[in-house]
């Protein structure tokens, strides 16, 4: 286990925190792009992105973050809801840096495993060893619609298409052997054919020949984070995950989930030190708390209710109007049963509205920072005590900062919080590996053909 | 009509020669990556590919190309066809790009709609507008068992997919209108949602709601590529493609595919002038003809039998041993009928073992050159004169140049050919447009659901 504090001192540290940039569209809150210090002209600029994954890179981040859907949100009338898809967006921000990782979403309900498997393999032999998936199984039920589908297939049925899925790719990724491409000018042995191995999966679902088209990656295979927090998510994390992406109020609920991931996981026979737990936490920051809370609040008064209250009816099941916004949240129409009670940030919303009896107005304010995730307003040093607390407290191995917008709410904390971190030895001041699995301090795998028996399966 | 010659000297020109760079690991003489002046060690570097753009861009080609397919070749233990992913690989070059066009092929028969318009519409934006789509329905065989399919797909069938998927992809990036994404701050309206529309697509085989998450890009869409020449490939080609890429042995068939196409694009109702035809070259360039026949033979000399042999069955269907090398091409074996009977390529080297009755040895050194593409070997005035004659005597609007071996084999078209194209007033010496629509000369696609009525179908 990793778990243990470490002091606050510089001494030698096995233990290291993460800290990735998740990059969304001019920023984590719903209004972010209103915002004066916003240049909304930017938002389709790949130099905008560029430019942030270059900044979090100087202050040695593990990596960036990108979300996907393959659907349009409900709601882009109001917000920066559009997709940028993230396996192109990442190659040319890899093309722009040299160390960050690059995490990008992709969902395994509306991909084919052999291209997907084909876009990481690429993505990581371009950026040198730095792609990271985060493994989705897309929430958006009007996705459905795009892939010629009646309806979206239910929760428990996109999991089980999830780990066929997961069996089915991580066989591509080992396809080939480290050592069969030979290339010999000599001897005009290109490949060793006898080193690429068709994989014949066959699962309940999927069926995949292989073997890859393409030789196997500087990571073996990219770095499997995952972000579901139902019982669902939580079994698949515990299984296949690397990194889990989490969503908590409180440093309560997160040390619930750190203890009970790395148990499962554990329980499964894995290094529960393989598997990092990454709470979202969006940070507005600014020289004194009162200023930080000002700054806040001048993003909430940005925000617009016909937005705020489509995103409760997402996350709720409940339509309420404009009329309703300062009277309490009512409790008795939220709809607690059926598939919206299996999703994770359901029962979170659901804990702050039974925790805070919030008017509807405060809900829809808690929730324009970072749908759920935990927005915090304060001091550098109040940050970054948030943060070390979560990490020496057992509720966090690093964290994913979501800059409430961007890039000004990144440069703050790359600015003032990131020097605290280094003074108290939380966090590294350089590189010391090249792919995202050696920032991480995570195992390259073997592939399971390897020949020595040295193979790592995640099942 | 821009198919009449244009005299020889620097005037004023219309007409315009057109060139790509089609990039394949190595080079398109399946020996390259033996020869001295290659080094494989580079094949995965994306910053080898990065180079050979800028290589191009430096001498103002119109864009680079990539292949494609979704399977492993069966040869590769001989050679370096393994294959890059074109949307990772593409978006990195754009990265380091600024002007030339980029062009990749993906399958309408291994991907989904929805998945395939936002990799091109997302390539697009952060390319500045230089995006192109080789559309294929993939050829190999094998590529079904890697998407739980028991069989490929016959021709007619995939041709019939294709249509079905060019129309929902057209109409995904129709489905913003230019003015859709507003962005303005003070009114917090971020997309006026009455120019974003669903397109409900419902064709004999593909349903796709949209819209798409993405607004629309630079170019409206990318350039519609095409490189099948059997009949379902020019009636597709007559009615979508904006560039053909296509294979010609002799200047006469050029003619005549070049006239047919033409004509087909026309009784359309299309302007010819909007349909690029461009075979492909393959030239080895020496100071004299000797020369560059000795070192087309010193590539010839490195190819190994096992390799070409199987080439040779994929085309023809004929498995043949070493030991028939010096003999005769068996004609009588040679299975005209059914499936393979169909492809374009087929019947080229149907025509050349006609025409030529080689060896088999000869046969395999023509095809080693570039898989059935015409392989040329001469000085750099006389790969100039060829080019020039097929673009003034109606076989060609350009080039898709396939160097035998990179990055060598482009930079002596660079450095030697290319300034004799610019003295003869063929070539373009700067730059004008930014994007590749505007390099080719073809008009931007306005949205079909654009209120003007100035809609432009592709059906």
């Amino acid at each position: 286990m990793t778990t243990n504090a470490a002091g606050p001192g510089r001494e030698f540290r096995e233990r290291e925190l993460h800290l990735n940039l998740f990059i969304y569209p001019g920023g984590h809150h719903e209004a972010a792009w209103r915002h004066s210090s916003s240049d909304p002209d930017r938002l389709l600029d790949i130099r905008f992105y560029q430019d942030l994954a270059r900044s979090a890179e100087a202050v040695t981040f593990d990596g960036v973050f990108f979300a996907d859907g393959p659907a349009l949100a409900d709601n882009v009338r109001y917000a920066s809801r559009f997709r940028l898809e993230p396996f192109t967006w990442l190659s040319a921000i890899a093309a722009a840096t040299e160390r960050t990782g690059l995490i990008g979403t992709a969902s395994t309900t509306y991909s084919e495993p052999y291209n997907l498997a084909r876009l990481f393999a690429s993505l990581d032999h371009l950026s040198g060893g730095r792609a990271g998936w985060n493994i989705v199984t897309t929430g958006a039920p009007q996705a459905a619609q795009n892939f010629g589908l009646d309806a979206h297939p239910v929760h428990a049925e996109r999991y089980e298409r999830a780990r066929d899925f997961l069996e089915a790719v991580t066989k591509l990724w080992d396809s080939w052997e480290d050592e069969a491409l030979v290339a010999d000018q000599r001897s005009g042995l290109f490949a060793d054919t006898d080193r690429i191995h068709t994989v014949d999966h066959e699962g309940p679902l999927l069926k995949v020949r292989g073997p890859l088209n393409i030789p196997r990656s500087p990571q073996g295979r990219p770095v499997y984070v995952q972000a579901g927090s139902s019982e669902d998510g939580r079994a698949f994390a515990a299984r296949y995950a690397e990194a889990i992406f989490t969503a908590h109020q409180t440093l309560r609920s997160g040390q619930d989930f750190y203890a009970d991931i790395k148990k499962r996981a554990a329980r499964l026979g894995r290094d529960p030190g393989q598997l990092l737990v990454l709470p979202g936490i969006s940070p507005f920051i600014a020289s004194t708390e009162a200023e930080a809370r000002r700054l806040h609040e001048d993003f909430n008064e940005l925000t617009q209710p016909e937005y705020s209250l489509e995103l409760l009816h997402r996350l709720l099941g409940i339509r309420l109007t404009p009329q309703q916004l300062d009277g309490p949240v009512p409790r008795e129409l939220i709809e607690t049963q059926g598939e919206r009670g299996n999703g994770s940030r359901f029962q979170l919303v659901l804990d702050i509205v039974e925790r805070e009896q919030p008017t509807v107005r405060q809900l829809l304010h808690r929730l324009a920072g970072a749908r759920g995730h935990r927005v915090f307003a304060g001091t550098p040093e109040q940050v970054a005590d948030q943060i070390q607390q979560w990490y020496e407290q057992g509720a966090a191995d690093g964290f994913n900062v979501m800059p409430p917008w961007l890039p000004g709410g990144f440069d703050l904390f790359a600015d003032h919080v990131v020097p605290i971190l280094r003074e108290r030895g939380l966090f590294r001041s350089a590189y010391t590996g090249r792919t995202l699995r050696e920032h991480y301090g995570l195992a390259r795998p073997a592939s399971r053909y390897a020949p020595q028996g040295a193979a790592v399966s995640v099942a």
